[in-house]
This record gives C-alpha cells, structure tokens and sequence, in this order.
C-alpha cells in the first residue's frame, strides 16, 4: 500500500505544508527502524531522536516547528499513527466456526465458540475447549486437549495425549510430543526406548515457531504457567520447566532436565540432561549449563562459571598472548 | 482423567488402606519426575528411592511395610502399572487404507496396507511400500521412495526423488530434501548452484522434529543404517553418514561431511564442510570440529581437542585470573 | 532404479568392454561422493582423481586408456553423464494452475499463471504474483502479498501482512512473521507486547527450510535483496538485514539487529540485540557477536576478537596449561 503525504494528512486530519503533499509512504515504523518510504510520530521526549530518523515523514504535536523532515501536524500523533495503522494493516477477521474443510475425527468434544480453519485436523478423541483458534494444517493428535482460548497456529504439530492449557499461543511449524531421543545400545545397535508418556503445557505459555519439545519416556514433559519460549528452542523428554520462565531462542535442554521458577535462559544456551536448575536464576547467551545449580545463580561460559567469574576469565584470556610472550622471556633469563 | 485411589485399586485388584482411598490421581509418573497427582510403582531395588518421591501414591509389592506414602499392594505392580497405563492413554487407533480427504498424484505405487491420513499428499509417481503409516499434512514429493512399515508424522516433507529406507521413523516437521546452501559469487551477488542430487536414508533411521537434511548438490546425501537424529539438526548438501550414528540435539553438519560408523556428537556439534570423521568416534556437546578426525576420536571444544587436553585446557583457564595478577608482580619485582 | 552398464553405455551410445557390461547401477554422484553403485564422470583435469574413486563405473573420453574402473567411453562424458541424469531423475511435472483441493480465501488476487498445488491455504485478502508457486500445505495470511516468480515449498507460513519479493526460494517448514520475542515483566509475570509489524523479504532472496523470521513489534523486519539465509536460522523481530548476505545454518540474529550488505554469518553465530553490524564483514562460525561492529571487520570468537587476535588467543590457550606448570615451578623458586 502506498499513499501520499497529503491523503494521509486528510485522513487524520492533519496540518501539512504544501511543499510535503507529494512525499510517498509504503509504511509505517518506529524511529530507529525507519527508512525512506516510512512515516513514524514522535512526541516529547523524542521529538529530538525522531530528527535524525531516516523515515520520509513524521507526524508531530501542533506545536512543533522547525523540524527537519516533512511532517505532519496533528493534536494527537499517537492516536493519528494508531488510526493509520489499522488503515495500513486492516483488522483481521477470523471467521468463528469448524470450516467444513477442516478434518474433525470421531468422539471429538468441541467447544460452541471454537474457530478450526479448513485442512486443520483433530483426530479422534480429542477435545478442543472454548474459544480456541487453530489454523490451517495443524494436526491434534488423539486424545489431546486444548483448553480454553489458546491460539495454535499453521502447521503445529501436538501429538496424542498432549495437553495446552488456557490462553497459550503455540507458533507455527511448531511440535509439541515428538518422541524423546531414547535408545539403548547393544553390539552398537540402537533400540528405541518406547516414549509413552505426554507434554503438559500448562495456561499462559507462549512458544515460538519451530520448537520442538518431546513427550516424557514416562509421565509427563511439563511446561510451567507463564513461561515464554522463543524460536527454535529444543527440550527433551521428562523435562519439568516452572512457571514464568524466559527461554530464549536456540537453547536447548536436555531430556529430564528440572528448573525452578522464573529462570531465564539467554540464547544458544544447552544443559547436560538430568540437572536441576533453581529458580529466579539467570544464564547468559550460550551458556553450556554442565552442572545442577542452586537457585538465584547468574552464570555464563562454557564450562559454566559466575557471570563474574567468566569476566574475569575472558579479561585474563585476552592477556594470555602477551602474558606468554614475557613469561618466555623471564623464564630464559632466569635460566641464565 | 482423574481417578481415586479406591478407583485405581479395583481396577488393578490391589489392597489399599482405607485413609488413602479418596486420594486423588491424574496421571502416572516415574519415581524422579513425579509431582502431586501422580502415581508411581516401586519395585526393589527401588523402594528406598520411592520413599523420597514427591507422587501423591505409590503401587508397591504386598510384602512391603510401612510405606510412608499411600499406597496400592499388588501381586506384580510393573503389570499393574502397565494396566493402569491402557486405561490413562488409551491405545491409539491408526486406521489402516488410504484417506478419501488425502490427494495422490498420477502414476503413483501404493501397497494394498499403507494408511494415509487426512490431507497429505503424495506426488506423481511415487511410491509407498507396504505398512507404511503417512499422518496429515505429509508432503512425499514427485518420485520419492518410502520404503516398508515406515512412520512419517505430520507436517513432514520429503522432496521429489528421496528415498526412504524400511522401518523408519520421521517426526513431525523435519524436511528431507531442501536445496543445499550452494552460491557462487561474482561482484557481491549470489547465484545459485542447482542442487539436482537427493537424499537417501536408509533402513532404521530414526529423525527428531525440526530437522532439515539437505539434497545433494549431485548424488545423494545419505543416513546410513540404524543412525539416529535428534531435534533441530542441521545436515548440509552431499554428507555421508554410516551407520548406528547419534546425533543429538542442535548438531550442525556443514556440507559434504564424511561420517563413519557408530560416531556419537553431543548437543550443539558444529563441523566445518569437507571433513572426514573416524568410526567410533565421541565428540562432546559443543564440539567445533574444524579438522578431519582418525577413528575412535574422544574430542571436545572449540577449537577441536581431545578430550582430555581439553579438561586440562579449561581447568588451566580457571587458574589464569590469578596466575596473571601473580605474574604481574613478579614481573615488577625482578624489573626492580 | 537400477540399470546394468550395457543399457547405460546403450543409452548415451558409448564404448563399452564386454566384461563390464553386467556391472550393476543405481547413482550418479560426483567423484568425491561416490560408493559402490554409482557412476561418474571425469575429464580432464579429474581424470587423475577418479582413478581413486569408489564409484563402480565411470563415464571417460574416448582418448582414455588403461583406466583401472569400469569405463563407458563417449566423446563428451559431460553431456552424456546430463542426459543420463534426465533418465535417473525424471523432470518433474509442475503443474500450472490452482488446485481444487486449495482453499482460497475472499477478494484474494491471484494472477493468472500461478501454481498453487492441493491444501495450500491463501487466507482473504492475500495477493499472488505472476509464476508464484505455491506447494501443498502452505499458509499465506490475510493481507499477505507474495510478488512474481517465487516459490513456496511445502509446509511454509507466511503469516499475516508480510510481503515476499520476486524470485525468491522459500524452503519448507520455515516461518516468516511468527509474533517477536517480547515481553514486559512485572512482579515476574511477563505480559505480551503486540507484535503488529509484519517481514519483508525483498527480491532474489533464498531461504533454508525451518528457518523462523520474526515480525517487527512495529514497523517491519526487513530481508535484502538477494541475501541467502540457510536452514534452521532464527531471526528476531525488527532485524533489517542489508543485500547480499549470507547466513550459514543454525545462526541466530537477536531483535533490532541492523546488519550492512554482503555481510556473512559463519554457521551457529549468535548476536546480541540491538547492533549494528557494518557491510562486508565476515564472521567464522560460532561467532558470538556481543557489540556493534564497523564495516569490513573478520572476527571470530565468543567474545568476539578480530580473527587474528583469536588466533592468537587460542594457540596461547593450548600452551596455558604448560605454562602455568612452569609458572608455578618458577615461583616456587624464586620465593626460597
């Protein structure tokens, strides 16, 4: 979509100088993303910020002059850019309703209010709660339920005897109940471990898109209330994660791995598989957790330290080639 | 599903105490990763550690005494559990046949026994062998192979010309087939290599969720018998691995990696492309193999290592913040 | 399939030796890639190199002699060895057209000569170019807009008000415009931030299968022209990525990270968010890029170091544990 300086100012009702009508916009942004071709407001504080932007336009509060950059003036440029916004990006409309293009299998519960969009299938047994929203070409397995208001979207997998709790979103590509990676070696010969068990999301979780966690060998693989994952994230079976926890993108957990509540994980982070992790704890991007760790740690590296630790360990790594080059020295000398 | 431990006692013909028959039960659990509302069963040597379970009741032999957990008795509680394990996942129904809501292509074999589920799809002329199970939302693109008694789950792809070995499994979402990452460049700007190749996976393999093997730029890239693939792996263009492989969670293989038999890389392996790696090798988790490795390699870190070195190395990290502030002021007093 | 020598070597009109007439194929590979039942071509200057080959047969020049592999000679093994693959790998048959088992939605535009195979979903209000095609169980959301020449694989989701330029690739099971990784925290509760920008994925851009691109919480994540991103990447919401880069498997690029043109990520390089990363810059893999870079930088590293200081860094590394046994010696003696 693009229009002008001058269409956009007749829609929010704004004060334009001639010169600028003709300035073409294809967006909207804030101010540190802006291109050319993009409108963003600003208002106080950041009317100075928004002058060095490297959008096309700014929609400004009436009292500002000369600002840099074409503008518009307007009362309110909060609520001019959220009218724009919905004339840029227009509502949404998901239908409510089971599409008859939808797959619904037999002895299925469903909610009056469920919205299941065309080539969804629910297998049989299943039972989807109200006010839950799945799109296109996801699959939930037998006997799996879906409580109240959760979003799922395309392509998301959740296996049979899988559990979502209320008011989760489930991103797309998404898998929930792959088997756990178990296998028992003999003569160098794998035997899958049978993976009977099920993942228990519990309500207000989010998980990104392309996640992968993996039913329990036995019982349950449990996602605590709260918690919020990102992409690509990897957690193996049996693995009890609280509530209220951050886990940033590409970390992975290994099988039966337990933490406390309100643990967050920075990104590329992994754990050696059978550790308890205690709540309120942090750990940095890629921090390779080796080890169980008492509650309220702050670590980073690999072998895991201290936050300050490693610090220290990486300000010391850096001297290491100079430090080497003297020692060599002094030790010749000495020797002499 | 919620029952109470009278309940549960009928259904597997056990003694209960009458103070714990109203306890109530939603699921069953192993002895570590058992939480409230959770049953488990103990036999020896594992008694003692069920003591210390946080399960709401515990399924015991008859002789067993003053339990402190309530308690079912049972002649043989591993057959008990695995009863009550039929009645909280009831057995999954996979009707065999063809789907009328799937789409096959022109020209395509299919055996009389496959199952092919809702809205998958398999292109011209391939072929699917006999028990092969196909879930919603497969793609099995033009003159893919999909060998016997093969399980691929939802949302997987195959692309054309892939094959498949017997008795596989595949979890939901993993792409088998995407181009391989093949550019030549000129003056800054990427043209791409056509990637005319395919993969071939042989018997026994079994993929985790998320997993992308790429197709060869020419010929095939290729999972050798029995291996076995975790979560998120990434496997570039052309590789070769052999067999009873386990490649664990978030493992890289660049392109063109040559893997033997019965090699183990950890979580988050990364290799550089063109390499060659030993039989029986071990490679920790986060092992950046940057060089071609002998067989029976046990290695760790970034760069590469053995094993051992790399235990020393990091060990010696720890030391260095004080070995500098020490060699410091050795350093000033032999200036003076 | 699987042909013997004689019907290949009758096939391209080649020369063949009676005794190698019954040797059996069913490949062809490239000469470094090659195992017992495939065959090859060489000329020169490989011809050397395929002598070493484990290809079961070889196509040659006529002018070749005394070769020690079994050999169809022909007077151009390059456009002999095309044709065969022709016959190996059929051409696929990609149907034009809108499939009946699609689900297109209200007032989508959809020009005339676009492919848009069985249950692939274009949501309302979506707009597709001219030659797009678009595979089985695809989603492409409301508003969405997907310009000439570009395909779409398997299993893709291309959410809500995102754009994809022309010609480009997009493998399946990747996810553009799944919700950013945002949240407020207050009392530990962590609260969606709306995530209402969408991506743009500019013209000539390649992308790899299970790859997550997310949306901007405002404005848009942007994707240059030309760049080439391999699988399983994840790329946070309002990331602006320049022209003509290359990011290698399993990287991870934090929100808000502004990256200059022909800029290459090594594979598993992990930014930190809200950087700016200068053009023609190169990262080796495993990267961990925690500040903003100038433009032409080589690094390398976690934290990250100009290449040649970590070089310098890790060699020093390998000599820390011998050096502080020395060190320890050396200070023992000088404190008697």
């Amino acid at each position: 979509m693009e229009k002008s300086l001058k269409e956009i100012s007749d829609l929010v009702g704004g004060k334009i100088s001639p010169e600028y009508e003709s300035v073409m916009i294809n967006g909207l942004e804030n101010i540190e993303g802006a291109r050319k071709g993009d409108l963003i407001f600003a208002v106080d504080p950041h009317i100075e910020e928004a002058k060095q932007s490297k959008a096309s336009a700014v929609i400004l509060p009436l009292n500002v002059e000369n600002f840099p950059l074409p503008s518009i003036h307007v009362d309110d440029p909060r609520a001019a850019f959220a009218k724009l916004m919905n004339i840029f990006m227009p509502k949404l409309e998901i239908k409510p309703g089971v599409s008859d293009k939808a797959h619904i299998g037999e002895n299925v519960k469903l909610a009056d209010d469920v919205t299941i969009m065309p080539f969804a299938v629910v297998d049989d047994n299943a039972e989807i709660e109200s006010g839950v929203v799945i799109y296109p070409h996801v699959y939930i397995g037998q006997y799996a339920k879906i409580d109240q208001n959760t979003i799922i979207y395309s392509n998301v997998t959740i296996r049979e005897y899988c559990r979502v709790g209320k008011n989760c979103v489930i991103h797309a590509s998404t898998v929930i109940g792959s088997d756990g990676f178990g296998f028992t070696t003999k003569n160098g010969i794998h035997t899958k471990v049978p993976q009977v068990g099920n993942v228990v999301i519990q309500d207000d979780v989010e998980i990104g898109a392309n996640v992968g966690i993996d039913r329990a060998a036995m019982g349950s693989t449990v996602i605590g209330h709260g918690t919020k994952i990102d992409n690509l994230v990897h957690i193996g079976h049996n693995c009890k994660i609280g509530a209220n926890c951050l886990i940033v993108a590409q970390t992975g957990l290994s099988g039966s791995t337990i933490v406390g509540d309100n643990v967050t994980f920075g990104g590329q982070v992994g754990t050696s598989g059978h550790l308890t992790i205690g709540s309120n704890s942090i750990f940095a991007a890629r921090t390779g957790i080796s080890k169980s760790m008492p509650e309220n740690s702050f670590c980073a590296g690999f072998p895991i330290q201290s936050h300050a630790d490693w610090l220290k360990t990486q300000a010391a790594l850096r001297q290491l080639p100079e430090i080497i080059k003297k020692f060599r020295k002094i030790e010749s000398e000495l020797k002499k």
